[in-house]
């Protein structure tokens, strides 16, 4: 197996390391009545919105897992389980799926008639448990998720030896991988990051030569951004410095990407300093574009009305709910969120193909970008 | 916009054309009745399993939209609408996504309330009937859906003048496009295509660089196979005489997807030639797999009894409609869905991983190619 190595390694082992020390101490302290693991509280009662960083932390809020407890031994159990693979995978420089790690972990215990891990919906939180108490994220721990978002532009990125020519990827672009953070850069020529919502408008813009034309990076993110791309977008905003522009539909999952991507998750709040990018602007859609790019015929109606069963749901409650995020209280979103419900509709980036198919590209990306014209 | 012309532009436009001449004559013969487009019928009833190619096609039955007919005049008006914005595409030498293509037909009829498309499920299956009517497929009209699917190995391939080495990707490969005849394979080194169901498979091959060890080109399909990834495999096959296996969960689903891949699907019967690979093989999982490598604590139940209510559905429903394809009726595959049925349970590839994480690129996939274990 080739080796796998990060430059976090070493920080990681020795936390992994402390964790598993802690836990000795307090074994061969007779005076401790139990084993504990403290970990943060992740819920949304411990999640707060750092005005001064634009982004999400967790606050300082931590529970106790105790093994003498009936209803925490298990989650104990596995806890111990997953850091201890962790730290062989770190040592035996691999890496695993978190689907891997499941059945690597999955096992009967001898003597009883009872499995560590039932299904990957009781591992999945134990890694992010071991993420939130270690400090550490998933993949310094070895570990990643999907593959999701491709990459193209005038970048020349160094993966692992490898010398990749983000320009050079035919139609198809650079896949982007879950663990990015060993990628080096060797050469940038371009002048700003942009993050597209849909794969089908990437699609678009490589096949007008944008990224060419405008000097671009141009991201897709194929939906919520998976980790991978979040970080990628971080360390290319950090490392090299260039402006991060986010267009997505002018809808409210549209937003809640760009929410993300700016200011973090709340599921993974502990994380925002490596995953958000807190300076990230909005470049499109927005619902303004609908009367200045005379698209009224081509918007979709939000579903989940209020007056609907059950309602308001679907489109409307997200609508609602991201508009009352505390870091969306800017009056320029307010403004989008209020428009979208008095109109009751949405519009999709590829709605802009109604003025020929060309017009992003040539006009509505290079004008604003030029103007200026962002929400932040 | 930079010009996008495929080899079958010339024909593509003929067949366009004739459609359009065949209207125009009927609107011309002052003893016609009314104008009929006349389209291949597309539902269960019209397809047939080739025996002797081994894949499915369409039977002779046809369906005639006529446009003086009520129910019929709307479908009459977008296949003409769809059909001219292909013929556009085409002569412009520009490519659009089916969503784009929605958009820019999409308009309201001067003088009267009325859309000519009211969303993308109208337009969608008129792109398949003109495909049908005209004997061609979606992207030699220019027209295109999401990009999946991922491909590794010693491969050189020349798209549109970027010249792409497959074994120098990193650890994300080439994002398999939509349209993928264009592509001119200038070296190839391997031995053999292997197709794999699960994205993180594939992460775990190339971890482990199967490719470059075992000298295959790696595809990873990420699920259903999207066309273009099914028109890869074919024309890897067809033009460097590779042989394909293919490599999914042992289950349902797993299977259907190998059915697809070899023998094409439905829905799509008409570009079967095109897009299916009848002498692709199944390399695993098998049933007979779980005893061999001793699975049974990394199984999972199967979903949707016979016994619960409403059954059997999920799991259990495809495996019996999968077991009733006449191109699955080989004694070897009945016995591998009997047992399932029988066992209850189903294995995922990622379950090897119970092994060790290296096991399957090791062991468990070249002792099996080696010893030509396959299912056909």
């Amino acid at each position: 197996m080739p080796k796998r190595e990060f430059d976090s390694d070493d920080q990681t082992l020795d936390k992994l390391v402390r964790l598993g020390r802690r836990i000795q101490e307090q074994l061969e302290d007779e005076t401790a009545d139990d084993l504990e693991i403290e970990t943060p509280v992740r819920s949304r009662t411990n999640v707060l919105y750092d005005e001064d960083e634009g982004r999400l932390k967790l606050g300082d809020s931590t529970s106790t897992r105790k093994f003498l407890n009936m209803s925490q031994a298990r989650k104990f159990m596995q806890t111990t389980l997953v850091a201890s693979k962790a730290k062989e995978l770190i040592q035996q420089g691999s890496t695993a799926s978190i689907r891997e790690l499941y059945y690597q972990l999955k096992h009967t215990i001898e003597g009883l008639d009872e499995n560590t891990f039932e299904d990957q919906d009781e591992s999945n939180p134990v890694v992010v448990d071991l993420e939130a108490a270690t400090g550490t994220i998933r993949e310094e721990l070895h570990m990643f998720a999907e593959t999701k978002g491709n990459l193209f532009g005038p970048l020349v990125i160094n993966d692992a030896g490898d010398r990749i020519d983000c320009m050079n990827m035919g139609t198809s672009g650079l896949a982007i991988p879950s663990i990015v953070d060993h990628y080096e850069f060797e050469e940038c020529n371009a002048d700003y990051v942009l993050v597209v919502e849909t794969q089908a408008l990437v699609n678009r813009l490589v096949e007008e030569d944008y990224h060419e034309k405008e000097d671009a990076i141009i991201i897709g993110a194929g939906g919520q951004p998976s980790r991978g791309t979040r970080r990628l977008v971080n360390i290319l905003h950090g490392r090299l410095d260039l402006p991060v522009y986010v267009f997505t539909d002018a809808d409210p999952y549209g937003y809640y990407i760009y929410s993300v991507l700016k200011s973090g998750s709340m599921s993974l709040a502990n994380q925002s300093d490596r995953l958000a990018t807190p300076s990230a602007r909005l470049v499109g859609m927005t619902m303004e574009d609908i009367e200045e790019y005379g698209l009224h015929h081509v918007t979709e109606n939000m579903k989940g009305k209020p007056e609907d069963s059950g309602g308001p749901t679907k489109d409307y409650k997200r609508a609602r709910d991201v508009k009352d995020y505390e870091w969306m209280q800017q009056d320029q979103w307010q403004r989008q969120f209020q428009k979208m419900l008095d109109m009751g509709v949405r519009v999709e980036q590829q709605a802009l193909a109604s003025q020929g198919l060309e017009f992003v590209a040539d006009t509505y990306l290079p004008e604003k970008i030029e103007n200026e014209e962002f929400l932040d």
